[in-house]
């Protein structure tokens, strides 16, 4: 399996979309020869499918066509060399993706042929069991929780804690320890900004533009800050580093 | 219908429940002779149920019981001589209501029965159509998005238009805007911390404990600011001022 699950698209101030990531990216890409990818652009709703394949082009310099334009979605997996889910919101591309009969093709594609599968924000959120630790808002009438199930432990992109002054709501902090004291079983990884969990054949490896670490949020345990996946090894099914 | 509906439950420094808002439920509570209240504290997760009780005992001055101690809860309301529905996790909350059998109840008792319905945050989303405009973690392995539909707007309570620096996922007013382009047809009140939405009969009146005005988004129409209801004539059925 190859996964690159980020936090997020672009940093701030950031020109180029994955531009943090980009040197993990391309280092894969030449290694394994691939020239081409699918976008599942699903999570926009205020921008254009084809803008965002062309700005994907543009940062990797490989050729990139959106699922949109393909007759039989399911068919355009089974074809691509690579697939990138955007950000956006999370949601909207759940539904969109069980809507379109993408869950399984996707699975089989990154499981079974070991297809790279590079997703940022709601495209990481949907690579985890699950969208129950997404930050966005159900816009939706009709919404699907179970996801792609790729990486084994639900992650919380765009992690930040600070704080507004004055707001009163919860912070992700608390939020995400209502989520371990509804799900005490289940563990929580949170992934600061312009940072990466990369999964490369049975390796989980770690990386943050700004040299930040994650942390790992469990009800009834203290919650850590890690630099590198050893912390993980209890929780994933690879070889931590 | 009487419905006190709340942005949030204390303001920054605040050091009672419902604080910025008491002089209003309490000329309701003395002109209606209420001397109890029924509280639903079911969007609590990580706080005591009686203790929330107990808190708004000493903030309001009267008799507050906690739905959790009822036989059966749908009574409970029955009997009810004022409904306080507590803030917390909105997933939670609506989730159990529906469980627990008290939509139509609580419909019935603040329709048919003019009891008042007191809620905050959480408590504020669900008098809406549908939890849809929740800021909160679907922490839950189930959800429902339909709600009690008392107010017949959505509403986005702790709303906030300040932005975290380094912070790149959507701002609540992109999380809005998405919520209008995917729903064209509904609207979104954004009420400010410290802010209500108060139904009296056929009136509606807004108070902002800090003065301030609440927003209004809708796809395809500006976004402006309001200090009184008028704006809302279009969308409500209440005589706005």
């Amino acid at each position: 399996m190859e996964l690159f699950l980020l936090s997020n698209g672009k940093l701030s101030g950031e020109s180029s979309l994955l531009g943090y990531a980009n040197e993990h990216i391309q280092a894969m890409l030449k290694a394994r020869n691939i020239t081409s990818a699918v976008l599942i652009p699903y999570a926009l709703i205020r921008s254009d499918y084809d803008a965002r394949a062309q700005d994907l082009e543009q940062a990797l310099g490989i050729k990139v066509g959106s699922i949109h334009h393909a007759e039989t979605p399911s068919e355009a997996i089974e074809q691509a060399e690579c697939i990138l889910i955007s950000g956006g919101n999370t949601w909207m591309l759940n539904q969109l993706l069980h809507e379109n009969g993408l869950i399984v093709p996707i699975q089989r594609a990154v499981r079974e042929r070991n297809v790279p599968y590079i997703g940022w924000s709601a495209g990481c959120n949907v690579a985890t069991p699950s969208i129950r630790t997404t930050n966005d808002m159900p816009v939706r009438n009709s919404v699907v929780l179970p996801s792609l199930g790729l990486f084994p432990v639900q992650i919380n992109p765009h992690y930040i804690d600070a704080h507004l002054s004055g707001h009163m709501g919860e912070t992700r902090d608390e939020r995400i320890a209502e989520f371990c004291a509804v799900n005490p079983s289940e563990s929580v990884i949170a992934l600061r900004e312009g940072s990466l969990l990369k999964v490369s054949g049975n390796d989980l490896s770690y990386f943050s533009a700004k040299g930040q670490g994650f942390k790992v949020f469990r009800h009834g345990h203290d919650i850590r800050e890690y630099h590198d996946t050893l912390a993980l090894s209890p929780l994933v099914p690879f070889n931590c580093r």
